[in-house]
């Protein structure tokens, strides 16, 4: 075959992806998929009714403004304007992106060059790594390790970052960290204090910050998502990444947002005008509907950034309750809509599973998907080769779905797992 | 202000865009746009009725398949295997991007290198340029040249590659050659000899073609659209790029697609998985909907890829015959839905314009924007900058419009342009 039909370098090694290995596994009917974070929940009932009145709207099926719709980053400034307590520019502080992977790779592409170094805290939402390595620049990693529990739950608070270990981390070559609170896939929502440690070592550095907040609703009781964007010294140098997936419960829609200033956005601007150059119009124009009727009512029990996470805290109790239940210790998350727990308990019998050469919870999945029809995310698949052995007995369960569905699954899996484990025993 | 703040080098000089500049003029609600190919006409009922539906369907405002959604890459093979008069496999031979423009830029990052030659005819798309540049590859242009027309009706068939020319363009270093028939801004669709000897060169020379065929169906009587991934030798070294926006008149679904060998489509669609990851569900599963319709009745002159042409060709006639009234020499298009001409007759007065040291058609369509409130885009936004003074006499005007506005607009020229050309007599 012609030496000209190869893959250009910069995506050398960078063609295997979890989901869409997982997603393939997992489109069976008769499995209940646990794994994508894709809500079967009902949709607000609004954003459809305003997508399907817009749709017939001639001029709003035409293109728009290329850095985001004009109704919609009024929005966004406007409701920003509340969480940051300081002006934003709708035309040149906030980029509305194909989802917050495109803001992640606007980013990346705009502002990271070969040669540089980029933070990536271990575990990862899997992308960091190859938009990081696409760019030419070199991934430095950081894991987060767990406190001792003793008997106690075991909490995403209890996972942290050692400030000396992440402080041996930074040089002249970092060009930014990425941040990611609340975190997926590990649920933990960082704290003040440790937002400062980072905050200081970007100060101290000269490094850039990529927050990926796209979870910043989903905080249960007891915890408060805090944006590193508004410390001291901050605002300068993060790009602060959103999701309308992640807060209307709409991930087809594909959009989302950078929020920044002028002097970061606009390279951002420079890559998107020079990859897809807008986004899709009727999707933001009825988006920005939405935000609206929210905007108005942030105060009111009913508006959906507060009735979302009540109604997915009572989720992850009775995930947490139903994991305990067959015997796993999970990581009760603080935040987001997954649930991580160790699975090498339940000693599965995967010898006959093909590839041996995989990370443990690879293979699990495999056979869990296989032989219980039930579908989840190896935790391993956010690690960089490095740290796979660290995570490989975690795998991460999706917990915004209908509930019956997985309750039965998860009783059927119990009597499956009861029978293993007096086998095994 | 901080280094680490800069842009990263691959996007050094590429932030300014014709479209934002323009559009932006274009914005002033007294002002007629003929700029943007931002259609105006009735959308088909049935696309719009589709999309209205499908909104209220939760499960369909979900993530979905990342390379294209199911339903959507099954009709696109079955439309295109009519034309290809060959099997397309859905899954490995079709990818679903954010636009043309997404597939333009998968392509170009996917599969062209630093030190890459990249062959671009003038004038051309103005993203091309600015994309092989991002790649650290060599944009090497080539012009089309008109042939003396002696009072005869200036046609885009008069203007061609000069074939010597072509081939001196062409050495070891040549990746891909970038083709788009029919041609934007020209209307020029291609010959099957023009096409034969682009074919024997990328041949001859192993060289990709990157070909852009978004206005695969808007060719008018007496012209055809060839594939040139359809003769003989090509297919395995072609992507061929088509649109949604065109196709059903829907720019702001920011959908399109790329159809091609899996050994080339595989790197295509490792750059979206790390970019985008998947594109719009609901409007993907309308716009497959709306193929099926079609699909169904390619024979009928009421099949959308029959009756837009026939519409447009129409307009195209209005449109030269306007332009002729008031002396200009319009370059008639054989497809798409721009037309060219010649404003240097008018001899309009651009003293007062800010910007001396911008091309002519700049500074025309700013005064025509604002004296004349009617947009186009100048010609030599679709030229490299040793080509823009042969195109600066030129200006763009896009002609799927509703009829109405534009001709009254153009006979208010008329009267004006006629006191001018008294005044300057």
């Amino acid at each position: 075959m012609s030496s000209k039909f190869k893959n250009a370098k910069r995506i050398e090694g960078l063609d295997s992806n979890v989901w869409i290995e997982f997603t393939k596994l997992a489109a069976d009917p008769s499995v209940v998929n646990l794994g994508q974070g894709l809500p079967d929940i009902s949709l607000p009932m609004y954003i459809k009714e305003e997508l399907s009145k817009i749709a017939t709207t001639d001029s709003l099926n035409q293109y728009t403004r290329g850095f985001g719709h004009p109704s919609l980053v009024k929005a966004l400034s406007c409701l920003y304007e509340k969480l940051y307590q300081n002006q934003i520019n709708p035309d040149k502080e906030i980029l509305v992106t194909v989802g917050a992977y495109g803001s992640l790779f606007n980013a990346i592409h705009g502002l990271i060059d070969e040669g540089d170094e980029v933070i990536i805290i271990v575990p990862f939402y899997d992308c960091y790594e190859p938009m990081v390595r696409m760019a030419g620049a070199t991934p430095v990693f950081v894991p987060l390790r767990s406190k001792p529990v003793d008997g106690r739950k075991w909490s995403s608070s209890d996972w942290t970052l050692d400030p000396q270990e992440l402080a041996s981390k930074f040089n002249s070559k970092t060009k930014a960290i990425i941040l990611n609170t609340p975190h997926n896939p590990l649920g933990k929502v960082y704290t003040r204090e440790e937002l400062q440690v980072i905050a200081d070592l970007c100060i101290k550095y000269d490094t850039l910050c990529i927050s990926d907040e796209v979870y910043e609703w989903l905080v249960y009781a007891g915890n408060k998502h805090l944006k590193i964007a508004t410390f001291p010294g901050m605002w300068e140098r993060t790009i602060t990444i959103g999701s309308a997936g992640k807060t209307f419960s709409v991930t087809g829609w594909k959009l989302g947002w950078s929020i920044g200033p002028d002097h970061l956005i606009k390279h951002l601007q420079t890559v998107q005008q020079n990859t897809v150059y807008t986004c899709a119009t009727p999707l933001q124009e009825a988006l920005a509907h939405a935000f609206w009727i929210d905007i108005k009512r942030m105060d009111d029990p009913e508006c959906y950034f507060n009735s979302l996470p009540k109604e997915l805290e009572l989720k992850r109790d009775r995930m947490v309750h139903l994991l305990e239940s067959i015997g796993l210790k999970p990581i009760v998350p603080d935040g987001g809509y997954f649930i991580i727990a160790d699975v090498s308990l339940m000693d599965a019998d995967l010898s006959d599973m093909e590839n041996n050469n995989e990370p443990y919870d690879y293979k699990f999945v495999k056979w869990m998907t296989k032989n219980k029809k039930l579908s989840a995310i190896p935790v391993s698949a956010f690690c960089n080769s490095e740290t796979k052995l660290q995570f490989e007995k975690f795998v991460r369960f999706c917990f915004i779905k209908v509930v019956h569905l997985w309750q039965e699954t998860m009783l059927l899996m119990l009597c499956s797992f009861c029978c293993i484990l007096s086998r095994s025993t």
